[in-house]
């Protein structure tokens, strides 16, 4: 085995846990925060109460929630601009994988200068970033957790991966409180990025034992939860949607993505497509085309998605395939990429685009720009 | 579920791992650093191999070694000492878990001032440490991912459990490589450590979801890989070890302990036996008396003992408590207390002595002196 290397923040995890935020930031040597949140948060009440815990410890705080759904470069200047005018501290995020790759971003400009495409693809921030404190609101992203920052590089239309281990924030606070306010078909969408997450990172060429369990436990807990979460929106499963989106960001910020994050990332800079919507139609068809060089690992999976059941390894690794497909049909999201995509006119340059994305680079079956096209085109 | 927290250093791990320590210790501010180590790992060369690769880097050090097998106060407050006069930045120890927890004692004291002795038991340390790196030697301590130090104090013949996020490690470098200079009793010992870890914060009253998987995990590896580890010494099943050791030390660090680790705390203050001897003695009795508290938990443990079987929990949790003591005594130690300790006047002060021990704290069937008494008289 090579040299593996494991971060991950310090998490506090519970219900009711977004109580500690301001106890966190004190630790941290906070005086005057910049909060980071969005609309969304806001209407929730979530950004109130933030606000309300911070004044009872005697913090101050700025407010910036100028956050797009896929965060764009001058949004990160401006909000480094105020970070460093208004003096603050340390950066607290709420909210989903936008407001959190926000403050990230900000945090990268607050701390190094520059422009934020200085810092895309790994490993190029080289001073310390502002402490960052980070309260998820969704069971998905895995920013909280990750050494990933995705921003969009508006005038490329590019959705840049920057990766470094100073982006894992110091203290994720994880409450799974905050997963009540949401509608079901966020708590599925999200869910299906942290599988894509769990399943990616499993196959990854850098996926090693410390990643390897994580995925996999991540894998059963939403297969297993996120039917009864939806339906139930019972705490208990709400709360195992959480526990595997912080499996997931543990397993995918050490061992990395593949062709499914490429795709997605290079979708969403050409068409603003959200995140969420790309998973349930491009997982499976990567799945395929990677089948060839992990077919154990699928095996794997497929054992999982399966259930108990005597196959050869091949079958297994099938079968859990289009299985997988059915499951994300039975919540009704979107399966064919004709749902979400304006037109195929782009899906060349689209395909191009994503082998430049740094997720490519652990995919476990290379591709060239054809190899992309054809599972889009399988995806279509 | 209550608020649970998880924190763990930076990880790296893999043959050869060890190169990579300069550079840490640079990213880390370091110029000239203190390092901690013992007689053992400079015989075996590794003392040497490290001072090769500070020198190669510019980096100046200190060297410390005056470590006992359990690491005593006036030793820390010496070390300390020397690291301030020295003016060093960085503590680095290599080795087992003596010279971790020697480092950690020397990090707090050169950070807060006072005596060893104030920051017994939790959440005592209020000021930041030097940044630390630790090389762990053996496959066992924990004390390389851990927010355990323990410390005799030699006036009251106490080992003190010292607990604190701050005893993190900034990062932990493991190389499997370093368990090919141990000899097999060592191997022995300290996997079964690592196996009390797991099982101890297993059944803990603060396991989590964040710990329970990584102890099964720990657990799983060490009953399939000790036997052929000592037999073939091959790098895959050292390998494996050392693994089991991390996750192991991940589950404790957040989880805690039990009774077995208070009287072996207690044992080891009072006749200074060695902390890895205790274990084989000691859990399958500890086991035994918490059954009743974790039946299901400890039926779990039984059926990775013992194997896939048709049984009822109860069957599998006493069953797989038998056979763990078989496991032990399949590699020749002692697992009669009468075998290690002097004689039995001074167990009623040992047990008295555990109850104050913070490790009690998470048992998860409370105890008093009495019922210490029994559980050392059925292991006697």
């Amino acid at each position: 085995m090579d040299t593996s290397k494991f971060a991950i923040p310090e998490i506090i995890f519970g219900h009711g846990a977004i109580k500690h935020v301001a106890q966190c930031a004190l630790r941290l040597g906070a005086r005057r925060v910049l909060v980071v949140s969005d609309h969304g948060l806001e209407r929730a009440g979530w950004v109130e109460k933030l606000f309300d815990i911070l004044a009872y410890d005697g913090l101050e705080w700025v407010y910036f929630n100028d956050v797009s759904q896929n965060p764009r470069d001058y949004q990160v200047h401006n909000g480094a601009e105020i970070y460093l005018e208004e003096k603050a501290d340390v950066v607290i995020a709420l909210g989903g994988g936008s407001p959190l790759d926000m403050a990230k971003g900000i945090a990268t400009i607050a701390g190094n200068g520059g422009r934020i495409d200085d810092y895309e693809r790994a490993n190029r921030i080289m001073r310390p970033l502002p402490p960052m404190i980070f309260v998820p609101s969704t069971a998905g992203s895995g920013s909280d957790i990750s050494q990933f920052c995705i921003i969009t590089d508006m005038q490329r239309q590019v959705k840049m991966s920057i990766i470094s281990r100073s982006l894992v924030p110091n203290i994720s606070i994880i409450d799974p409180d905050l997963l009540l306010t949401k509608p079901p078909e966020l708590v599925v969408s999200s869910a299906i990025d942290a599988l894509s997450h769990a399943i990616e990172s499993y196959v990854s060429k850098l996926a090693s034992p410390f990643t390897e369990n994580q995925a996999l436990n991540a894998i059963k807990i939403i297969i297993t939860h996120l039917e009864p979460a939806v339906e139930t929106r019972s705490v208990h499963h709400l709360e195992q949607l959480s526990i595997a989106s912080t499996w997931a960001g543990m397993s995918f910020s050490n061992a990395s993505l593949g062709a499914v994050h490429a795709l997605a990332h290079s979708l969403g800079g050409v068409s603003d497509i959200p995140h969420g919507l790309v998973h349930p139609i491009l997982l499976p068809a990567v799945m395929r085309y990677n089948m060839p060089e992990c077919l154990e690992k699928m095996a794997t999976i497929g054992n999982i998605i399966l259930g108990p059941c005597i196959r050869s390894r091949q079958d297994l690794a099938a079968m859990g395939i289009d299985q997988l497909g059915e499951f994300f049909k039975s919540f009704g999201v979107p399966v064919h990429m004709r749902e979400i995509a304006p037109d195929d006119s782009k899906l060349e340059h689209i395909c191009r685009m994503a082998l430049q994305d740094a997720c490519m680079l652990t995919n476990p079956r290379d591709a060239d720009w054809k190899d992309l096209l054809g599972i889009c085109l399988e995806a279509w």
